[in-house]
């Protein structure tokens, strides 16, 4: 089912059962999520842009309980058509025919009394509300805080696949330049990437691939990720997508220079390049996320850029691209070993240039380690010829003097 | 913002308003989603694989009641990158140091008392639980009840959109049938058709496509949506997809013959388009969603395929996928004019033969006309020569005598 042993699962449960019990929770509510595939290895479907539905569909989840082994209520269509991997511990199909609310009070009351209910964070809203009403009078509380702090830190079998994750990442983007050229079109390079992603073994992309090129000869803002403009010369070209690996998200992000980079885009290059070695440099057990994101952003703010650094400098990433702990200035959670966060300064300034660089790096015992292999050398295509660069120019300007092949720090 | 003037979305939102007067509903809480879209023209972000969220990403949303403009609460990462086209009414911007849970709270009370709380389906857990803290003692119930009944009745203008998506995957169908033969690969089908639904003007695929083949040379079944499996003659591909426009969704399939078809095959192909039509026949407002489904089903029932048609006929569709009343046999809803919904059975009997035909019907002030305008005839593609079937055989078998072109009925 899942990409790990029956043994291992049981184990999360275990441990998941043991801090509901210490928190008085005594059921839990988990539907197709990242906290399933963790919990149970039952498999998330892709989401759909128009939400998919079947009847009774809110009632589709596991119940998880301390001490017990989990039990699914799935619509019908779900079991016939969804999970075609099947799924983990016993299972109750709702038919069409049944009534869904009827079935899904009876299993919840037959569980007994429960003061304290956890429900997944993105349970649809009707389900919490059956909750509510047949649980009358417990307390109902996001599961979040049970199974972050469980997902976040990852074990060594989990760093292999995000890992692997990234590789696929990696090797798209090495692949993918070769497409890029003036008049290429946005759009027809994010199929590529897609295309790449799962020639690779990746389920899909982790999120939806963006590709947009930004510089002075365009107004375009790294905001529309539906694009099918045409990439010119002189813009910086950037790239953010990533992988799923039996389950496993990777999250990358490079710019390319499309033509002769003016010195702008060198100077910007450069800057994002030192504030994510920053960022790493800055990632220790112990260490808060906003110490990361402040030490990424001051490399940014003093380099008089801080205006068009517009977000936060990274996230958690495992089972789902958004985990947290945040790298953000609100976020004082300490890091520890085994957490894999991405690193993903930008300066995107309209009209201007635009450029960004994403690496997932995973906290050892003692540092933050890059998962990501990708060169953050500057490449240059298109300009005299496309080169990648191999050498260090200081960042002030291009030096002419290797082909056009400019140096980043 | 959206395809409508800003009068059509105050129009909707001054219809809901009365039915959330007529209920005792005074406040309405509705996260980006279809619902959105349609009572505000603001657009959804494409979903992704691995859930994407921000910091105090669950406040994300559009408080609406009757008698006032739409108030929008948005984390501010969601205002800066996720809506490029911005939104309508006001808006108050979360940012990542504010205490997200003060101000939801803070805008729940800024409306006074309220006595029931509509939240739309998909609502986020936590907003969900802190709208319940926040109102106590107030009613929470699903927004659906008041946007369902308006939504699947589309106006004049929706049906137009409707029918520019159907075009869409009519001529994506059209196209890719040149790419099957012998050794292809279904996941490259897929890339095929996502690409040709984007050229045609789809913000994306409206679910995720599927190409996949059936017969008595494989155990396939039409479950795995993520197959990289090769096509082999003697099987039967099936297509299922749909584009979306404009925000408004269409959804297609069709079986094409990979060469030469057995009798049963051509049985099966034959009797899935006459109960597709029998479905079609039984459409008429006042007829009930589930009538649809047995007029539909009653035909591959007597023709003694019964178990292998193991899903519901259809469902409504407009800004989602699938949308309320579903076309299946629990589904008592009496059909009006304007309703758009799908029609398509199947059989799916693995290791022997699958067909799928699927087209969207609207229903008239008399009957159910297709929306879909391509030809539910016999493609047979790799046989002798590829070819479409011109004439009809009555189905019991291959007349071998206009070149295997085979009719249906």
């Amino acid at each position: 089912m899942g990409p790990f042993s029956a043994e291992v699962y049981a184990e999360r449960r275990r441990v998941a059962g043991e801090v509901m019990r210490e928190r008085g929770i005594d059921l839990m509510f988990v539907p197709p999520s990242g906290d399933l595939e963790y919990l149970t290895g039952a498999r998330r479907r892709f989401p759909t842009f128009g939400n998919i539905s079947y009847t009774h569909g809110w009632v589709c989840g596991a119940f998880i309980r301390p001490g017990h082994e989990p039990l699914l209520v799935l619509p019908r269509m779900v079991a016939e058509f969804d999970m075609p991997q099947g799924v983990p511990g016993d299972v109750i199909v709702v038919n069409e025919l049944d009534d869904g609310a009827a079935v899904f009070e009876k299993v919840v009351r037959g569980f007994g009394p429960v003061k304290r209910v956890a429900v997944e964070q993105r349970t649809w809203a009707d389900a919490v509300l059956a909750l509510a009403k047949v649980t009358e009078g417990a307390q109902l509380v996001s599961a979040t805080s049970i199974t972050n702090p469980m997902r976040r830190v990852k074990s060594a079998a989990e760093i292999e696949l995000m890992q692997r994750a990234c590789r696929v990442a990696d090797h798209a983007m090495g692949v993918v330049t070769n497409d890029l050229a003036d008049g290429a079109v946005e759009r027809d390079l994010v199929e590529d990437l897609d295309s790449l992603l799962h020639g690779d073994g990746s389920r899909g992309p982790s999120f939806d691939s963006a590709v947009w090129g930004m510089g002075k000869t365009t107004k375009r803002d790294a905001s529309d990720r539906e694009s099918s403009s045409r990439l010119h010369r002189g813009t910086g070209v950037s790239f953010d997508f990533g992988a799923v690996i039996d389950g496993y998200c990777s999250d990358f992000g490079r710019t390319i220079a499309l033509g002769e980079p003016d010195p702008e885009f060198i100077d910007v290059y450069n800057t994002v390049i030192a504030a994510q070695a920053a960022g790493i440099a800055a990632v220790r057990p112990g260490a808060m996320a906003k110490d990361v994101h402040n030490a990424c952003r001051a490399v940014i703010v003093d380099a008089g850029y801080g205006d068009h650094f517009r977000h936060r400098t990274g996230h958690c990433i495992g089972l789902d691209v958004h985990e947290y702990p945040f790298i953000s200035e609100e976020d004082e959670t300490p890091l520890e070993p085994g957490m894999t966060f991405t690193i993903e300064p930008s300066i995107f300034w309209p009209g201007r240039v635009g450029v960004r660089i994403e690496d997932i790096v995973v906290v050892t015992d003692t540092a933050g380690v890059r998962l990501n292999e990708y060169s953050t050398q500057m490449v240059i295509v298109d300009a005299a010829s496309s080169t990648f660069a191999d050498g260090a120019d200081g960042g002030d300007g291009c030096a002419h003097d290797n082909g056009c092949s400019h140096g980043t720090t």
